[in-house]
């Protein structure tokens, strides 16, 4: 290298590695010169490994947000000319929240700019759930995605390649290096793609339980505090739900069902959890862009929130009216005897319509977006002999097997005596 | 990949990150994986970090170097029908000692296979120190070898690369990561090499202070106590001194002048320490090698010792009576006031002969063979203004600023009352 660097990437690996607190200046360096190249993977895998295991100071996870974003562009909501809202969920099974959610909030005149992503392990993705819409597409470009924000009042699309391009390439390297757990860096990863969005406000949907990337309750707190006080430093209106994953959300898991089961919450019916949380999540929402007294219930029930999201989808090319994708093969599962749902284990249901299609196991793979599984029973129901507790869904028989496999052993049906394990209530806490 | 890995990188990173312990098939595979490129730079870098920080059993430490041995070729010296011993130092300021010593102990009729490496950074590297003797060549065949263990008695040689190559590669890695200093893998790296060597016997010479690699002596300590515990595991009778490192060794720091002290030495005379220094690893070497009752000092007055270093030498090419470089170029320092010598640094003056040019910045960097420091006083010894204290010799008279620079601060005249700073005995424990 001819360029004089103002820094070299072993004193600062040993600085982090020693229990030491990096500069504003060196984190600047090395986001930038990890971004050239001129710091090379392994070095950033020292590091990571560093910071999972001995930690950052808020001001350094500050630090380390801002220089992702300063590696990309940044957008800007301000021409619309109206308050933005965006949540972020840290992923879960059956977790089609954002679907009702986006044109709830939108109804009220809250632009609602949902960039998101595709699903990779257990956990859907939101884009591969709508594309099971026919005609719908996910890639907008920067004009199309201000034009919907401007005429119907909400998108939701692919996050563009030009946003915080480090924490991509960063992303990538924790994925093999074991080091995706840390918090700094899930923090700094979340924040600089919601901060170089551009929202004005939002607000996180951080869950915890089997089924959740954080299983235990007290490190997804930790988490969400943490990208609370980012985003506050950030200068967005910043809020978080703690939310318990431990059952599956809702009735559906898998792609075209999870946008059936949005459809009937934005009709005014759908089931309970899914009503609850969305509802929540859209008062936060609408209480940080300035809108505390919206009646979001309201809006489920009168159509407001249906329309925006008709035009929404329409926007982009999807029939709201056109039949979704339905599975060649089902096979149902009944309850072996009376009683009482005892348990439904998020994680083995989400690994199970993975199993099935649902998901994909590398990022090249296509989704099946008919593959899933239809829950009949909840915990806490009462289920008789031979009624059926959930269907799989697959176009190829052969799948089953394995699905079954992961589901021995995932569900209980007790007696009415028996304390439903379910880990508590939905929402567990609020953080702001 | 088609092949189907026992393992995965990630699992292994994962479990060692958590506070695990890796099973010896593990380490096995990993080592192996990481030699055939399975798993990469990046994997190894948050691997190494995660066993800096979080450590690694005796019984880990003992496989990792096992699996290094493994992943090149082995060599045996039982052919040759004597027995051998081995030194290994951890490096320090003006540390010649492998010269007198590999030609007394193998006065004796004990095998000394000295296979050595060139210096990077302020500790030299002993191939360097003979590479100033005209002719001399450091690259021998592995034949080559054995007829001069079996004709000379000893050899002071390259190490090929066909010792431990996954410690090679992983040796680089760590220098670039900041994991240079984690004790398993130091202890592992100058282990499976050692091991693999073939040695019978072996003796550690560990060094603390502000000039050896590990400052603190508890670091240092451990060091020795794991690298004897993995030397006895292999089945190398091995033992090690603790040696002190914060005044430099001797009274010539460079290559050069380094050869001429060494010389000094095999004629019966040469500084103090460097003689008591070479007497006692050599009696390590030769009780760990059956010969307990060797009188060392005699062999050094007798010229016994000197004439094995004259045929070795020899049988590299070199002419032990050639006169050896003198640099063109020399500035004295000399004593602002009457007094004691209280202290003399390792580390500047060890900078400093590195700046004059005797070591290397980068491995591809020549060295030059005249530049370094010759003291003309040590710790304790009384001097009178104006006396020289040493003197710098370089090839280029602009290298002088730079290393003066450095020995700013480096020594001190003081009061015959004040105790003198040289961080205590030389030999400062045994440890087998």
């Amino acid at each position: 290298m001819n360029t004089i660097e103002p820094f070299d990437a072993v004193d600062l690996i040993r600085i982090k590695r020693d229990h030491g607190e990096l500069s504003t200046a060196q984190i600047d360096w090395l986001v930038d010169a990890y971004t050239r190249g001129y710091v090379g993977d392994e070095q950033m895998a020292a590091m990571a490994m560093a910071i999972l295991l001995n930690g950052m100071s808020r001001r350094e996870i500050k630090d380390l947000t801002m220089a992702m974003i300063a590696s990309g562009e940044t957008m800007s909501f301000d021409g619309l000319g109206k308050p933005t809202a965006d949540k972020h969920s840290t992923g879960g099974v059956g977790d089609k929240i954002t679907l009702p959610l986006m044109p709830l909030v939108a109804s009220f005149g809250v632009a609602v700019p949902q960039l998101s992503g595709r699903g990779l392990g257990h956990t859907g993705g939101t884009l591969d759930k709508l594309e099971s819409i026919p005609g719908w597409r996910a890639e907008l470009t920067n004009e199309q995605m201000f034009a919907q924000l401007r005429d119907v009042g909400g998108v939701i699309c692919a996050a563009g390649a030009g946003l915080a391009p480090a924490d991509k390439r960063l992303y990538a390297l924790r994925d093999i290096t074991g080091t995706v757990e840390a918090i700094p860096l899930i923090a700094s990863s979340i924040m600089s793609k919601k901060i170089a969005e551009g929202t004005g406000a939002l607000v996180l949907d951080v869950k915890f339980g089997s089924g959740a990337f954080m299983t235990e309750r007290s490190r997804a707190e930790e988490l969400a505090r943490t990208m609370v006080a980012l985003g506050t430093d950030a200068g967005v209106k910043t809020s978080a739900l703690l939310t318990n994953m431990n059952v599956p959300l809702g009735l559906a898991i898998g792609n075209a069902n999870e946008v059936r089961e949005s459809v009937e919450v934005l009709a005014g019916g759908g089931p309970d959890d899914v009503v609850a949380l969305t509802v929540a999540l859209a008062r936060e929402m609408l209480t940080l862009a300035g809108r505390p007294d919206a009646d979001v219930e309201e809006a489920l029930k009168d159509g407001r929130a249906m329309d925006t999201w008709r035009r929404a989808i329409a926007a982009q090319g999807g029939d709201p009216d056109a039949p979704l994708p339905v599975a060649r093969e089902t096979h149902v599962v009944t309850a072996d005897r009376d009683g009482i749902l005892i348990e439904q284990q998020a994680l083995p249901f989400g690994i199970a319509a993975w199993r099935l299609g649902a998901g994909r196991a590398r990022k090249e793979d296509p989704v099946q977006h008919a593959a899933g599984i239809d829950l009949h029973a909840k915990p806490g129901d009462t289920v008789r002999a031979g009624q059926p507790l959930f269907t799989l869904s697959a176009d190829e028989p052969e799948r089953f097997a394995r699905a079954l496999e992961v589901l021995e052993g995932a569900y209980r049906i007790g007696d009415p005596s028996e304390p439903i394990e379910d880990g508590g209530p939905l929402i567990a806490a609020r953080i702001d």
